[in-house]
């Protein structure tokens, strides 16, 4: 059923906008409106959804057993490997049609084939009408990502509590470790290359984790995540091992840590994306390290680990309930150190709810 | 200099069929025309061939270092983070432009961003050209498919020398075990799943290898290759474990060999594909098994695992030397047990090499 009504969301908005067709390729569209998730790159492998009509999968056949299994959607049509997909899709569709949205990766072999069956149509992407029903997550899909935050969040409690034995490690060892609690607590793969930056390997843009060993009062970048039922986590945490990092650090610590609590208690339905923004980098602004917080406030999160609403400078869009993005300001003092501190939050009625709840010191 | 002879080659049919630009995102084409191989997904990076002018990358300001150190393209046009790719591309080309030709897998979203650009322009997919150029093997690339098939080779041997281990493991364990020997011998992964079927799941189609346990007597259908400097190997051995197999094996064994002989010999250049695939398929045919021998003969190998030529029963195409495939024959009997063996082999001036050299025999 939740996929029947997630159909029945983009079918409206095709109506609205006269589409006639979205046409999708395995990837987060077909995830979201169907549960498919394959991986499928030489053959025609498309989710149809008709403007008027039921949508169908379009496969061949030798597939349609095992993807019925997996959807609620139950019209099918597959080609053999004896026949044209391209003439058999031809039949099953109006060729007539004037526009037509594929999904935004759909590789050139397949979208060319399109072209020839609907000459006269316009295309365009699906991401036109599909952002806007999935930036706004269901209870279902704050409950997945919430499960994800909370294996991320354990591990960092783990590393917390053996803050004694990472000293010497390096930060290959650690990355292998983070990388191995999450699997142990149920993720089922890293959603992103684990960073794990000490001292000044956290100042490097890109920089993920090297032979570095790490020692006493040296400070990490920890930013890691992993997918559990599609759903992926991702928060930072910048810690500091056993000892006493220097004024300055705890300074710079203190001021992001602020700036992501400024943030958060920004968000609100009917704010803009970019006065969250602007609530983080403000404060960072006025402690002089402006010049320092190189990048976005954050980035929504969902099936995809980047996508809208994103937290920037420029993004005028006001924020709803049931938005989930991160908020992760940070201050990066070249060749010295780093801090980010990240948590994922969601949108609510009347402010936002972190899905990230350890702690957010240095200790 | 490589790569620039190869831009010459493509240059070239770019004139005589009159395209003004090619643009290629990551992938085999732009690996084989450039050495880039690269996974970005979400930003232009483009290699960009125009007909006349010197061709050059395209690509984010931060990439380029990366980039230049792995070819000897080079312009490079980069745009930065704080620009619009598609106004700065725009100024790079002649947007009147009437033939353009696109990688066969490029995004949707960035296609949809070129016909933007070039309005009035023709698109088609850059298979269309480079196919042709791909489809002859250089010296260089034969030596490095030589390469890999030796690694793969030598598993073979390996595991030849190790037939009484191999009963009372199961197939994911022989499985684990061929993988891991191919990389200790050099290979950087797998081309492809290793298949590693023993009795009667040798004949059913796609699978790979599962906890069945391996006994005395057994057939097991081995394929399986590994990727060295991007070029991947892929044979296929039929063997039994120590023991003496059915009679009814020992002769569907002896046929497939003979059939995967004879197509050998029918190799030449001027000889079509389809030829070659009647020459294996005639033989099983006149001993009865032509119903098992369910699937084409073999298909080329480059960098990509699986490209033209196509050894099946419908393709014209004469063969040239250079040309590398595979010779695949097998006879699948239901429920009991199925025979496959396959060599990659090489066209050459009158004749054909195998690239693959380890003896056919069920032993």
């Amino acid at each position: 059923m939740k996929y029947r009504s997630r159909i029945q969301k983009i079918k409206q908005k095709m109506e609205n906008d006269d589409i006639d067709y979205i046409f999708l390729s395995p990837g987060f569209d077909m995830i979201y409106f169907s549960g498919v998730d394959v991986e499928v790159h030489e053959r025609e492998f498309f989710l149809v959804i008709p403007k008027e009509e039921e949508p169908f999968f379009f496969l061949n056949d030798l597939m349609e057993e095992e993807i019925r299994e997996k959807t609620d959607i139950d019209k099918f049509e597959a080609w053999s490997d004896d026949e044209n997909p391209q003439d058999v899709l031809t039949n099953l569709v109006n060729s007539e049609a004037s526009k037509i949205l594929v999904e935004d990766k759909m590789p050139a072999i397949f979208t060319q084939k399109l072209r020839e069956i609907f000459k006269e149509a316009e295309f365009g992407l699906s991401s036109q009408l599909t952002t806007e029903i999935r930036i706004n997550k269901t209870e279902e899909e704050v409950e997945m990502l919430q499960e994800s935050a909370e294996i991320a969040d354990k591990v960092i409690k783990e590393i917390r509590a053996n803050k004694e034995k990472v000293v010497g490690k390096t930060e290959n060892e650690l990355a292998e470790f983070i990388e191995s609690k999450m699997k142990e607590f149920g993720g089922e793969k890293p959603s992103f290359n684990t960073i794990a930056a000490s001292g000044s390997n956290g100042s490097k843009p890109h920089y993920e984790h090297g032979n570095r060993t790490i020692e006493k009062g040296d400070s990490i970048v920890l930013d890691f995540g992993c997918y559990k039922n599609h759903y992926p986590s991702d928060q930072t945490r910048t810690i500091v091992l056993p000892g006493e990092p220097s004024e300055k650090f705890k300074e710079v610590h203190e001021i992001v840590k602020q700036a992501q609590q400024k943030a958060f208690e920004k968000v609100e339905p009917g704010v803009r994306a970019k006065e969250v923004d602007k609530a983080a980098r403000k404060l960072i602004e006025n402690k002089g390290y402006g010049e320092k917080f190189i990048h976005r406030t954050g980035h929504g999160v969902g099936l995809d680990l980047h996508e809208p609403p994103f937290i920037n400078q420029e993004n005028e869009r006001e924020l709803e309930r049931g938005m989930v993005f991160s908020i992760e300001p940070g201050i990066y003092i070249e060749n010295e150190f780093a801090v980010r501190i990240e948590d994922l939050v969601v949108v609510t009625e009347n402010g936002a709810k972190r899905l990230n709840k350890t702690e957010r010191s240095w200790k």
